[in-house]
């Protein structure tokens, strides 16, 4: 696979996020027009509403882009996602003989704003990188019980919120929460001050499915990925969390980016999950490569000041992929619907500026981590934008996720007190 | 309050669920209907979209019955929830000039197939009942551990499976999942041979929030409630619970009631809360009695046998209200929905015939109970059909949740030897 080029010039560099190789689907709208469906290309999106209106995509018998979002492309399955992908190739080609009429529906992406990309049924959140939680574990359990007896054998996960689900450009309120250090005599009603990130990967599900499936039908059944922020208060967390699992720690928000990279385009950076320290039972065991080689970056921006990249790493890092954990999902014959939303969990490498989350990169605050202006952070502070990158890097050109990012806004005054 | 009289006869009865003091709201079907919304008056339903149709109910200018769910009637708020019972309270009311035309827009309820009665937007899944959460601590951590430290402060709740929701009815197939016990080396892939129900109320929130809300406030956004088997595989929960909470355990299927009794009905029922162990946050005090006394029965019928009556409790036996819970749910900012679902959590007594659960009853299967015909159970097997029944009594009326009812189908073959 090398660069394909496209007549809308700006997608035909190496480094360009959104080449013809890609063609990422979001939703974005202008001061003229409502949200639509669009198609990333260059520095330009595709008004795909506008092309199949005027007859340049007409792969169904209803119209696929008269609503603004995804969904109904998803549930039309693997073949039209197929066809679909095609055929976009086809009319954004160099020497496509559509160009003429085509530019007229192109929008400048500077002159856009990004909504969410698909209506997110339900949302989990899983726990797969093993870096990530043998650290968090040590910090929450100690070195002895870091990783529980059954991580080696499920992804463990949860279910999230799908409500509190925000496209990438949305302003995070810091959350208000019940709190109790270790040495408190009773909780409390404060604002989070432990208030984090977390680096993920989303992995989008296109079908529907109501009894269990296997690693290569849960591959079959995933649309898309998206970087994911699954923004975390630690502190209503460590109060909260036993025994059923983090549940307003959580709630507050989590952020993805706007476009939906395919897994068609992601198809040249598969990977091998890392060698099994325990054999998995054969229905969670991988058959075939399926992690992506996908570089990942979370940049740290004080207000009015200058940026700061405080983790670098790869989706290639994950003990378990997408794939087996939807696998996972679905054993008991938990029903699964296009637009559920999978967060691979945080993203850690093994190495200290590899770590997917403050919490791990300042060791749950006790070894701050310092800016490159000078000041340190253990936890997020008002103010500060967090902006996720990530890109797989070809043979001379680029899949890029373009990025996710958010600006934590100081908690509000006490809600209960009117 | 006293037994409102219907020119539906059959409603008039001290012991009728579904009185004219109850009007609760379903969907459902006929040989010669799609689902509709309707109302249970009596052993009837009356068929609302008829009567709108007909211009008998005309309270928005935009039609609230073209769909066959209640959350368009949920969204409009607690005022147009106010006009409509009065409205069909009068439409159903002895001497209603409207009579004669109404007649013709009843189906009796033994004619008609049920339907879930809204589209669940989330559901939440609490463990409220001070009973249920030390026993099942007592067998899960010893009783020490058994009621975790913040349970006396906060309402501990998970995010559920929206999916999985089934209206009563609904056969219950067993599942598969990875289970070990604490003696052996590794887990295996298995049916679930510690199969359960709890005996749970749903909540069902009837408007939007996006900011903490108070408990009275809550208390003002649930729509109604119904009755909640929250289905509950104990082997698969006892392996894969910590620390993210249950996953896999529970979603296979939540059957709830197919009546929503609304709170306007239960407001004769309101109780308080039990007397505080600690004091809770102000944020999450009572403002007002805020639980209802209704009575709880579960029974037990194996295929082809007479049926046992295996738990019996009551509602107000709960150390949380919903209200408590939703307010709770609100927090950190967590946006709610119309649909959103909060189950009670398994509701048990102090007394062992009081537990609403099988993993209680049988004390993990230790001490199993003995059915009416000689049979013992320690947890679920297949044939059996599990019912919840409720009810609120008041002074010559009833308001009958009618029953939540599931039967037990066989795992099917192993679904990966295909």
């Amino acid at each position: 696979m090398s660069l394909l080029t496209s007549w809308v010039t700006s997608a035909n560099t190496a480094d360009a996020p959104f080449p013809l190789n890609n063609l990422p689907y979001g939703v974005f709208s202008t001061a003229n027009s409502d949200p639509r469906c669009g198609v990333a290309i260059g520095d330009m999106i595709l008004d795909v509403a506008a092309a199949e209106e005027a007859g340049l995509i007409a792969l169904t018998d209803a119209p696929l882009f008269d609503v603004p979002f995804w969904n109904e492309v998803m549930e039309e399955g693997p073949k039209l996602w197929a066809a679909l992908r095609t055929r976009l190739t086809e009319l954004l080609a160099e020497g496509s003989p559509d160009q003429a009429e085509l530019s007229d529906m192109l929008v400048a992406q500077s002159d856009a704003d990004m909504h969410l990309p698909f209506l997110v049924s339900e949302f989990t959140d899983f726990y797969a990188s093993k870096n990530h939680a043998t650290n968090v574990g040590t910090m929450f359990r100690g070195a002895e019980n870091a990783l529980p007896p059954n991580w080696l054998h499920i992804p463990i996960g949860y279910n999230g919120r799908a409500s509190s689900v925000v496209v990438s450009g949305t302003d995070i309120r810091r959350p208000w929460g019940q709190l109790k250090g270790p040495n408190d005599d009773a909780p409390r009603w404060a604002p989070s001050a432990r208030f984090d990130l977390e680096l993920e990967m989303g992995a989008i599900v296109g079908t529907f499915s109501d009894a269990p499936v296997t690693v290569a039908e849960a591959d079959e059944m995933i649309f898309g990925y998206v970087l994911l922020n699954d923004w975390s208060a630690r502190d209503i967390q460590a109060w909260e969390y036993q025994p059923l699992g983090p549940f307003q720690a959580k709630a507050t928000a989590t952020s993805i980016s706007p476009w939906i990279v395919t897994k068609a385009a992601l198809e040249p950076f598969r990977t091998d999950t890392p060698p099994r320290e325990k054999d998995l039972l054969p229905h969670l065991q991988d058959c075939g490569p399926m992690l992506y080689d996908i570089d990942l970056q979370v940049t740290l921006t004080p207000e009015g000041k200058a940026t700061s990249t405080i983790a670098t790493t790869n989706y290639k890092e994950m003990y378990y992929s997408s794939a087996q954990q939807l696998a996972h999902h679905t054993t008991s014959g938990c029903p699964m619907n296009p637009g559920d939303l999978l967060g691979s969990g945080t993203i850690s490498g093994p190495e200290k500026h590899q770590r997917g989350a403050l919490l791990e990169l300042s060791w749950g605050g006790k070894e701050p981590i310092t800016l490159d202006i000078g000041e340190e952070r253990s936890f997020l502070e008002d103010g500060d934008t967090l902006t996720l990158h990530g890109a797989a890097k070809g043979d001379g050109y680029t899949i890029g996720f373009g990025t996710c990012a958010g600006t934590i806004l100081p908690a509000l005054a006490d809600p209960y007190k009117r």
